[in-house]
């Protein structure tokens, strides 16, 4: 077996990135320090001109995976001042007082609340500061030539011209309804499962309070656990909390007829009642709610998994369109950028040779992809109920003791997904294994004080050490 | 797809390896340090109860690579007392002077030549000093039954009883005519193709000098270039010179017949005259030498390449067993050790996956042993011919005179094999590329004053950045 069928990157030409995203604008900048000429086309206009977080904020949690990627490229530094600590979770029970449970014990166990189209600037002027990168935005992708290695694209930058770009590979960054990847499948042999959840959502906003100051606790993550939906606020620079309801659509379900959803919520009668409802303490901070509601649409949330993330070594897809996610770990994005740095590791590995420098990416990737799908998928769970179940709280209570007797060989999922670069697919089997000890341990508990912590040692020590970080 | 039906590494007993060489002992040592319980059973005697190297002393160079993976483990304290530096190639030529060429300006630019028995003793050592290694000696793998995970012995040390040994996951590192590979390939589909070259070899040896000094100048690894055959010597403690004649089999070749080959060197007379003609200094320095030259055997040099390295997570193979090369770049052994630290790697990555793993390291590697094996093949050619075209001359002085002015973007390929971990694959291209652009410099050239270095420094810039480490 010969690998000779192959070529060294960028040797036919420019390297095209389809979509300035976060993706796409940190892979432009991996490729643009390796030496090579890279062109953005986004279909978007320029998000430096467009003043879009003055309006309405949307932010993202940004994780260790999402900041170790974007250190190794000195590109965090020019972040880190636009992101606003969160330490915690500040739970806002159906009944009782509102209650802090951080995260963890040291100051890296924190995730950071940053506004979407802030980083995206950032993000492409430092893909810009290269001097390697030039970007054009309003520009449409309508398909690909990839025998030729054309990329057909509509201009709405200039009267909707069409045009043929040259490229010698193509990065597609553009997003969970990529068009890169349904023109790579008609030629790859790959398949696309997009899974659309069966709850929705809408964002609203908490304005600032007096003088630009946060009407709730800044350095935390607020989340209204309710069951089966929840409502859920991170911060924003000056003072506001971007909001997000999430709650069955209804409207297909027979059975959810009189259960709470978003077919139900028609009117702003409906709205308020629901609100003053279930979320006494965040209707007080929001006057114009129902105003906000009705103004803003409701989302949907899909995971795509897809399989052909790459057509020989003329293009791969990274970001959303190789792998959307729901956003219920906050690691979309994260995913994303991690997935950037380990393709740049991967294409240096094997400078000589690309289709082979994909096709391990992917093989190497998929399954944390997958994993971490699912885990998102999971979280949704975990945190919009809010758990009272003593066989769950004393598992809980355990995972924490022995993660504090044995720092090397336990360790949280959610720590594990959040703080750590330990492979995906690892941690979730890791966390399976650890559940499986967890169940064994506590059997026939009603406290810590009927837990064996010789047999606790004793199959601790078979788990092995956790997986390495990558 | 689903990566569900593997499992981890040992959780049902014990890892077992075949063959307790170089390989197989640092191997073991990963996996111990990683927890595993590890048996190695090797078919030879212990070869710290046997003084072998008080006979026939048999070294090998020690290079990067190889130190890099002993590094890891924290075993080459031990084995850096047993070396001897070797800082460049003496060349004994057929006329005029005898010449050093130094392998490069600094102190890392050093190979170590060192007894093969001793290092294996040190490595053996290291494994058991673990606490999680126990080894067997005299047992002789006779086959593997995969679907029950049972290896077949034959115990020499207790009367050729048959045994059956059970085991998680089975390590083949059991040489280049690898049973464990045999069987393996019976169950996994794979091919093993070998090739046998024309020339054999003959190792002989320098005695010490009065007080065990060393007769050459011992921090050197000493070459007689003849063009179609050679010898070497490397030097070992106590004073003594490894040395080995590579010489054409000549037999099955008609067109060899009057050629110097070993079928010509059939008596002691012809053994004296052809030494007494090709290398003088070197007869005068070995008293018995045909004793010793009909003493030892003639062995021969074979290139063994083999796809399908695993079987599931039941088996890999490792060192010979995957990849066996002729020894005329020094690398057999490093590239057996670095493929070691890279399975340990890849195990580390897929901790909840090992059939992954072993199918990822292989896709990773083999194109890499693949390229060390042309390499070393072509060595031979560089070796052993006293190149005196002005073309190849004006080509290596513009290579040492491109290093220089551009040291991160130009390498030898000498140097990238020895001195670095870049992948070999890699390496092989970049050559190949850096070769083209000396081929296009030189096509008018007489000197260096007739080279463009404007249009150098172009094409330089082009290349791209060297490779980078693994």
């Amino acid at each position: 077996m010969t690998q000779k069928n192959s070529k060294p990157l960028g040797d036919e030409g420019p390297l095209v990135v389809v979509g300035g995203g976060q993706a796409g604008a940190l892979m432009a900048t991996f490729l643009a320090k390796r030496g090579h000429e890279v062109h953005i086309f986004e279909s978007r206009p320029d998000p430096r001109l467009v003043d879009l977080d003055a309006g309405r904020s949307i932010n993202m949690a940004l994780a260790t995976r999402g900041i170790v990627a974007m250190r190794e490229l000195g590109v965090y530094d020019r972040v880190e001042p636009i992101t606003i600590p969160m330490k915690g979770r500040m739970v806002h029970p159906e009944d009782g007082e509102v209650n802090f449970q951080p995260y963890g014990t040291s100051a890296d166990h924190a995730i950071y609340s940053v506004g979407r189209h802030s980083l995206n600037a950032i993000l492409l002027d430092a893909a810009e500061d290269t001097g390697n990168v030039t970007m054009a935005f309003g520009q449409r992708c309508r398909g690909v030539d990839w025998s030729r290695r054309m990329l057909v694209l509509t201009d709405y930058s200039n009267d909707e011209a069409m045009a043929e770009v040259p490229f010698d590979t193509l990065f597609g960054s553009d997003g969970a309804n990529s068009e890169i990847r349904r023109s790579m499948q008609l030629v790859n042999g790959g398949s696309t499962s997009v899974h659309v959840l069966d709850h929705g959502y809408k964002e609203l906003e908490i304005p600032a309070g007096p003088g630009g100051s946060f009407l709730l606790e800044p350095n935390a993550l607020h989340i209204w656990p309710r069951g089966n939906f929840m409502l859920i606020a991170l911060p924003n620079p000056g003072g506001t909390f971007t909001v997000t309801l999430f709650l069955p659509f209804g409207a297909d379900d027979p059975d959810i007829g009189s259960a709470d959803s978003f077919a139900t919520l028609t009117d702003p009668q409906a709205v308020e009642r629901f609100f003053a409802r279930e979320f006494p303490d965040f209707v007080d901070l929001v006057p114009d709610l129902s105003e906000q509601f009705f103004a803003n649409q409701t989302g949907d949330l899909a995971t795509v998994r897809c399989s052909g993330w790459s057509h020989g070594d003329t293009g791969v897809l990274i970001g959303d369109a190789a792998h959307a996610i729901v956003p219920f770990h906050g690691q979309g994005m994260n995913l994303a950028l991690e997935s950037c740095r380990l393709l740049d590791r991967r294409l240096a590995r094997y400078p000589y040779d690309v289709a082979q420098a994909f096709t391990l990416f992917e093989m190497d990737r998929k399954p944390d992809a997958d994993a971490i799908a699912d885990m998102a998928l999971d979280n949704y769970i975990e945190m919009r109920s809010g758990v009272t179940d003593p066989r769950y709280l004393i598992k809980r209570e355990l995972a924490l003791e022995l993660e504090r007797r044995f720092p090397d060989r336990i360790a949280a999922r959610y720590g594990m997904v959040m703080f750590t670069t330990m492979p995906y697919y690892e941690v979730k089997s890791r966390a399976e294994d650890q559940a499986v000890i967890l169940d064994k341990l506590t059997a026939h508990a009603t406290s810590l004080d009927d837990v064996d912590f010789d047999r606790a040692e004793q199959l601790v020590t078979q788990l092995g050490p956790l997986p390495v970080q990558i």
